[in-house]
């Protein structure tokens, strides 16, 4: 573990990440008050051009927003997706046929020039380039031909919080928008949120159950996959504690043999179809005997060792992981609060300012 | 850890695990040899239908194998590619509109029921489907339209080894087919792999320096990047050491502050534009003072902490994953064999005895 200077504990650990957790309200309802209209009017651009498949690249969070944007893309759209490996593009040089094709590139600075060359090549293959990032103004804004603004306002903190949350409801705006939905399920997030964060004491004790924790395992199934993704990202980036995210059918294959008392399990249980994919893993985890805890429906969280209810009424399956991600942010920054350590200062940065 | 019982270890640890690994040049030369031709004539076949996008479905290491082959067909004939979500299909019943896509299921068994029915779908959605398994009378060879037979003989073990090299090669073939390539460059393959094997007294050696680790990081590009998916799987499957596979440009998005003197990092660096790809991430990490060993070419190893030399001369990028898995098969074995576990009976098994 790094020391931490006592001059970093002065300013308050987790001061920003905390802050910017706390701005997700205001940012999902300003997506879909100022941002709705021109995203719908995106949507309806591209639609005219229909795709037949959408390719979608993006790194690190940006990369989970984009798996759940292929979740709605193929279960509501029933176009085929793939994720983008880019070294096939940036490193190798492939030239492929990109007719027909919707390329999304999911980045919250706009800046990576590995995204603006892939994007760039893309749009010359023939791609319809589309970009969502947190800055209009962004090198691959400007490659791209069509822009989407997730309207997060400037995020300092190093673990990504608000322009997640604020990349899936753009990104399900647009497809709701390709389907000429109304995206009206969204309605309720802005407060629902506010909700969750209220509830911030809950997860300060679920976090005492992982502070010597020295591994974890988060699985999930379906729509709260992109979720388990997240929350193992997030909890590593700011506890470096390593947490494996599997779906529930490949942690039955093999991985399942590190489970029992070694390493806790969280389980992202969707209300709706994923959750009940998710079924036999989780009465097979419970079988081993393993720590289980499920953020999800309250009559899920009641079967397990522990939780953290989630609301489900008036919430369909596609639009629970904008709530559902909120717990585990908090929970990554609680452990790591808990752990002695800061959040807003993971070591990597830490280490620049020790050897300045 | 478990402690196993005294019978486990008279029966000799990792016997059956070990056994495989010594069979795969054996099974590459059937493959090249008695298998080739249908595969060829496969491949003859599935280029006639002009597939316009292909879609991988797979799960665990078979999983690997299927993002290999996503590698080869963008890079090699601009294909673009989309690993499946296969919870689309079987979940939530997506329909996806599948005609000029060519599907591959990749399944050692090709009994997953799940698998089964998410190509069966594909199928009735217009998909030209093909299945690779070491299994020709299984239900999934009977439900897809093409099959190719790894011809990796019966396997035992639970953490699979010669069925994923095997499913490489066949998938190598198969995509040289599509191209009308000849598939010279694998021709060596069994007597390198045969070189390979037998130096396992040299990974031994290196096994010893993970005995006690509590984790693992595993880092590649480009086409190294299936080989470090399938190395962090095997050494959980094995020893239970939480390893975390990230390709380059994601170690440094993030997972980079767990590394310093909490994480051993493996670079898997290929010989290549892969490679070169990630000269930046092997760079920083010995900037960072990072405990590192390369498998990789004998000038990479020569500035790591320490590693394994791979053959380089004649034998081109992309046949490279084939041969670079193995060293970190044995790697998986003998550092099970080190912390006092066998490779053969992971904990999950090892369980069903003792209730028994």
């Amino acid at each position: 573990m790094t020391v931490m200077s006592s001059s970093t504990y002065s300013e308050q650990p987790g001061r920003v990440m905390s802050r910017e957790m706390a701005e997700q309200p205001e940012v999902l309802r300003r997506l879909l008050g100022a941002g709705a209209p021109k995203i719908r009017e995106t949507a309806r651009q591209v639609a005219a051009r229909r795709p037949r498949f959408v390719l979608l690249t993006a790194r690190g969070t940006s990369d989970h927003a984009a798996l759940y944007a292929k979740y709605l893309l193929e279960v509501r759209l029933g176009l085929p997706c793939g994720l983008t490996s880019m070294s096939t593009t940036t490193a190798y040089g492939a030239k492929p046929d990109l007719r027909d094709v919707l390329v999304v590139t999911v980045s919250q600075s706009g800046g990576s020039p590995d995204l603006v060359a892939s994007t760039q090549a893309a749009r010359e293959a023939g791609a319809i380039t589309l970009a969502v990032t947190n800055n209009p103004d962004s090198p691959l804004a400007a490659v791209s031909e069509h822009h989407i603004d997730i309207l997060a306002g400037p995020e300092k903190a190093l673990p990504a919080t608000k322009t997640y949350t604020a990349s899936l409801l753009a990104l399900y705006l647009f497809i709701e928008g390709l389907r000429d939905g109304d995206g009206a399920a969204a309605g309720p997030l802005p407060d629902l949120a506010a909700d969750l964060l209220a509830r911030q004491p809950e997860i300060r004790t679920l976090a005492a159950r992982y502070r010597f924790a020295e591994r974890m395992v988060i699985t999930s199934r379906g729509y709260g996959y992109p979720t388990a993704k997240e929350a193992a990202l997030k909890l590593m980036e700011t506890s470096y504690i390593p947490a494996l995210a599997y779906s529930g059918a490949d942690l039955l294959h093999g991985p399942l043999a590190m489970v029992d008392n070694i390493s806790p399990v969280i389980a992202v249980v969707p209300d709706g179809r994923g959750g009940e994919a998710l079924q036999p893993v989780l009465d097979r985890l419970r079988g081993r005997g393993a720590d289980l805890v499920v953020i999800g429906p309250k009559i899920q969280v009641e079967q397990a060792s522990a939780g953290f209810a989630l609301p489900t009424d008036g919430v369909p399956e596609e639009v629970q992981p904008i709530l559902e991600i909120i717990p585990l942010q908090l929970l990554a920054y609680e452990v790591t609060i808990a752990r002695g350590q800061d959040p807003d200062a993971p070591r990597a940065l830490a280490k620049v300012t020790e050897t300045r």
